[in-house]
C-alpha cells in the first residue's frame, strides 16, 4: 500500500482527452518531477485543477490539466493525482512511462478501487457495483448499478445484521445470567425477526435470476429448419446485414448473437444453426450444438417456413416444448402464401409484415422479467452466501423450537452475520478481496 | 456559437473514467438541473472539483465528479464543465441523452476545437498539432507535435510575417512621398530578408517528406516468390502469428500491415502477397496489385529462398531496383543451407537467425529519415501555402530586380503575407476552417 499507483482510467484509443490516474503518499511529488505550471501540486488545495506541461527532463510531452484530491478526500482515500492529456494511443504512454521512470507502479487490475475498498471509500457491495456499472449493457442495469453504488443493498444488510448481532448479544448475556433464568429477549420477538431476515434474503435470491437477465439481457433464440428464413428475420430485427443470408440451405453456422433494444431493453437475438431435416427431430445434431443456448435463453421462437405448410414445423415445435420453457411458434414468410389460418405469430421477414408485433410481443414477454426485479440486484457470489444465510437462520430456528441451549442458537446466528459480512466486506479474508478484484481493469 | 454543446471527450469503452465535456454560455445551468453536490456549479469557482450526482428526475444515474472552467479559462473559451463519470458503454450515454433533453447539443466533428481558434485559445497551426498530436503512433511524432502546439510553428511564421509587413509598409510609405524618391529601406537589405524567409520555407518544404515518415511511420515492405518466406519473417518480427503461414505456396493474400517498434521508431512492415514464378518478372500479376504499396515503401526486400539458390531472385531483384528506389536483397532459409558466400543480408526467420542484424539494418535506414528533420513537422495544406509563399516572393524578387514599381513589389509581399496567415489562421475563411475540422473526432 505504500506504492504510488499510475495507470490510464479512460479507455485507450482515439480521443479529445485521456485521463492518468495516479495514488498514493507519492502521487504529489511525483508529479511535481515532471510538471510546470503556475505553482508546484504539492502546494495545491484539494480538488483544484492547475494548467501546466508535462516535461520528460526538457523534452515537452504535452500540455495537461492537473486534478488534485488531497487524502482522505480521493476516490481510493489517498493522495490523488488525475492528469488529462490528450487522447490517442502515444501520448498517454509516453506519460506512463515517465512516470514509472520517476517511481510510479503499474497497478494491479482493480488496485484503485481495492484501496478504496481498504480504506472505507467503498464496501464490497459497492466495489461490485463499480464493476457491474461499467459492464452494464443496458440503462435499467446501470441504474440498478448506480443505486447498488449509492449503498442501497449494504444499508439493509447493515440494519439485518445489527439485527442479529442484538439478538446474538441478548443470547450471550443470558448465558452470563443462565443460574437467575432470565430471558432479555422473547423467544417469539427472536424468531419474528430472523424470519424477517430469512424473507428478505429469500425474496433476494428469487430475484437473482432477474437479475442476470438485467445484467446481460433477455435471450431471445431463433430455432428452425435451413431455409426457414431465421437469418433474415435476425438482420430485419437488427436493420443490417449481420448473418449471412442466402437461399443455400444451412448457411448459418453454430450461431450468431447481437443485441437489439426495444424500449431501452436489452435483448440478446441469437441465431441458431439450422437443424437438418433428414434427421430424428428430438436427437437432431442441431439442437445438441444449440442445447446450452437454448436452456440460456428465455424465450425460444421456432420459425416455421409457412410456404411448406402451416405443420411443417409442428414436430419440431412439440419436441422443444417438451425440453425448454416459453417456446412459441412463429410463422415465416406469409408474402408467399396469401391468406393463412394458422395458429401463432406470423410474420415476412422479407417485407416486414407482422415484425412490429412481434417485437411488442418480445417486449411484453421481456417486461414481466424486468418488471419482476425490484431495487435490488444481487450476483452469484451474494446468491451463494445469501443461500447460506438462509441455512444459518433456519438452523437457529430449530434450535430455538427444540429448547436447545443459547449457545448453540449463537453459532448459528453468528454463522449467518458472518456471512453478511462478507457480502458487504465488513468481515472479508484476501482470498475473496483478491477473487472480486481480479476482474477489474488496471485503470480502476 | 450561443449553443452549449455536450460529447464525450474520452474514448468509448469499458474504463474505471469517462469525461464529458460541456461548453457554452449555459454549461453551468444546464448542470445544475441534473446535478446534486454540496454547492451549485453556478456558484463554484473556476478550476475547482465538485463531487455529487447526476439524477434524471428523481433517477440517480452516476455518482461524478464535476470540473468547472470558467470562461476565458477554459479549453474552449467558453464556460466548460467536464463530467467525470464511470466509464463503459451505457453511463455516458445516459448522461449525454440527459444533457441533450435538458438543452445540449450534439457538437459537431471538432467543434469543441473550433470554438477554441475563434476564441484565439489556439491558432491553427496548434488545430492541427492537436489533430496530430491524438493520431501519432510513435514518440518522435508526438513530441514534435507537443512541440508544435506550444506554439513553435506559429512563432516563426508570425515573426516573418510580420517582417514581410514591415516590408511592404515601407514601401509603401514610399510611394506616399515618391516625388521625393526616397528610399526608406535598401533594396539589398528587403532582397536578403525576403531571401531569408525564402530559405526558411524551402527548408520547411524538404522536410515534408521526412514528416510523412515521422507521422506514418517508415514503411519497409517484403517481396518475394511463393513459398520465400516473407510470412514467416513478417511474423518473427512481429513476435506473433499475424499472417497465415503454410508450406502451400501462396497463402498470403495482397497485403498484411503491421507496425512495430524499433528503438522508438514506428516502422510499418509489408507483407505483400507472393508473386508467382511462372509469370515474367517485370510485368507480374503480383507487383501490379502492389505497384501503390512499393511506391509508397521507404525500404524494399526482395526476399530470396537461399535453398532454391543464391540468384533465385535476381532477376526479380534487379527489375525492382530499376523501378523504386531503396531497395536491398535479402537471403531467407540461411538454416537450410550450409555455409553462404550470397552478397546482401542473409537470414532464417525459422530460427531467428541474423534477424538482429536485419532489425539494425532497417533502424539505420529508418533513422536517416528521422534524424533529418528539424523541429518543425508540416502537413499537406501547410506544404501547399508554402510553396505558394516561396513562389510569391521569387515574384517579388524579380520585381525588386527588374526595379518595377513598388506597388507590383508589394502585391507579392501581400500575397506571402496572406498565405502566412492562412498557415496560423491570422487569415482564414470558413471552407478552410470546416476542412480542417471536419476531421477532428466529435468529442474534441
Amino acid at each position: 500500500m505504500s506504492k504510488t499507483i499510475a495507470a490510464l482510467a479512460t479507455a485507450p484509443g482515439i480521443s479529445g482527452l485521456a485521463v492518468i490516474r495516479l495514488s498514493g503518499i507519492k502521487s504529489f511529488e511525483l508529479i511535481d518531477k515532471c510538471f510546470k505550471g503556475r505553482l508546484r501540486i504539492s502546494d495545491a488545495q484539494s480538488h483544484t485543477i492547475h494548467y501546466g506541461k508535462i516535461y520528460d527532463d526538457n523534452v515537452l510531452i504535452d500540455s495537461v490539466t492537473i486534478s488534485v484530491f488531497r487524502s482522505p478526500n480521493s476516490y481510493t482515500g489517498e493522495d490523488v493525482v488525475e492528469i488529462g492529456c490528450h487522447g490517442g494511443n502515444i501520448i498517454s504512454n509516453i506519460i506512463l512511462d515517465l512516470l514509472y521512470k520517476l517511481g510510479a507502479t503499474l497497478p494491479e487490475p482493480g488496485e484503485f478501487t481495492k484501496r478504496a475498498f481498504l480504506n472505507n471509500k467503498l464496501d464490497l457491495t459497492q466495489v461490485e457495483a463499480v464493476a457491474d456499472l461499467i459492464h452494464s449493457i443496458s440503462k435499467p442495469s446501470a441504474e440498478f448499478s448506480a443505486r447498488q453504488l449509492n449503498g442501497q443493498l449494504s444499508k439493509k444488510l447493515s440494519e439485518l445484521r445489527q439485527q442479529l448481532l442484538d439478538i446474538a448479544g441478548f443470547l450471550e448475556l443470558e448465558i452470563d445470567f443462565a443460574d437467575e433464568d432470565i430471558q432479555f429477549l422473547d423467544r417469539n420477538e427472536i424468531l419474528n425477526k430472523i424470519n424477517d431476515t430469512i424473507h428478505f434474503c429469500d425474496n433476494l435470491i428469487s430475484l437473482h435470476k432477474s437479475s442476470d437477465i438485467i445484467k446481460s439481457g433477455y435471450f431471445v433464440s431463433f430455432v428452425g429448419f435451413p431455409n426457414s428464413g431465421k437469418s433474415s428475420l435476425f438482420n430485419t430485427l437488427l436493420y443490417k446485414k449481420r448473418a449471412i443470408v442466402s437461399d443455400i440451405a444451412g448457411t448459418t453456422r453454430d450461431y450468431l448473437e447481437e443485441y437489439i433494444y426495444i424500449n431501452e431493453l436489452p435483448i440478446k437475438l441469437i441465431d441458431t444453426a439450422g437443424i437438418r431435416e433428414s434427421e430424428n427431430v428430438i436427437e437432431i445434431e442441431g439442437i445438441k450444438l444449440v442445447e446450452d443456448v437454448l436452456l440460456n435463453s428465455n424465450l425460444i421462437f421456432v420459425i416455421n417456413d409457412i410456404s411448406l405448410g402451416d405443420n411443417h414445423s409442428t414436430e419440431l415445435y412439440e419436441g422443444l416444448k417438451k425440453r425448454y420453457n416459453n417456446v412459441f411458434l412463429l410463422h415465416n414468410k406469409i408474402d408467399l402464401v396469401g391468406q393463412s389460418t394458422a395458429q401463432g405469430l406470423s410474420i415476412s421477414a422479407v417485407s416486414s409484415e407482422g415484425i412490429d408485433d412481434l417485437k411488442s410481443f418480445i417486449f411484453k414477454e421481456a417486461n414481466k422479467s424486468f418488471s419482476r426485479t425490484n431495487d435490488v440486484l444481487i450476483n452469484d457470489r451474494q446468491s451463494y452466501l445469501l443461500t447460506g444465510i438462509v441455512d444459518s437462520l433456519n438452523n437457529a430456528i430449530n434450535a430455538i423450537n427444540n429448547n436447545f441451549e443459547n449457545e448453540l442458537i449463537a453459532i448459528d446466528l453468528k454463522e449467518a452475520i458472518n456471512s453478511i459480512g462478507k457480502i458487504n466486506g465488513e468481515t472479508w479474508n484476501e482470498e475473496v478481496i483478491n477473487n472480486i478484484f481480479s476482474n477489474f481493469c488496471i485503470g480502476k
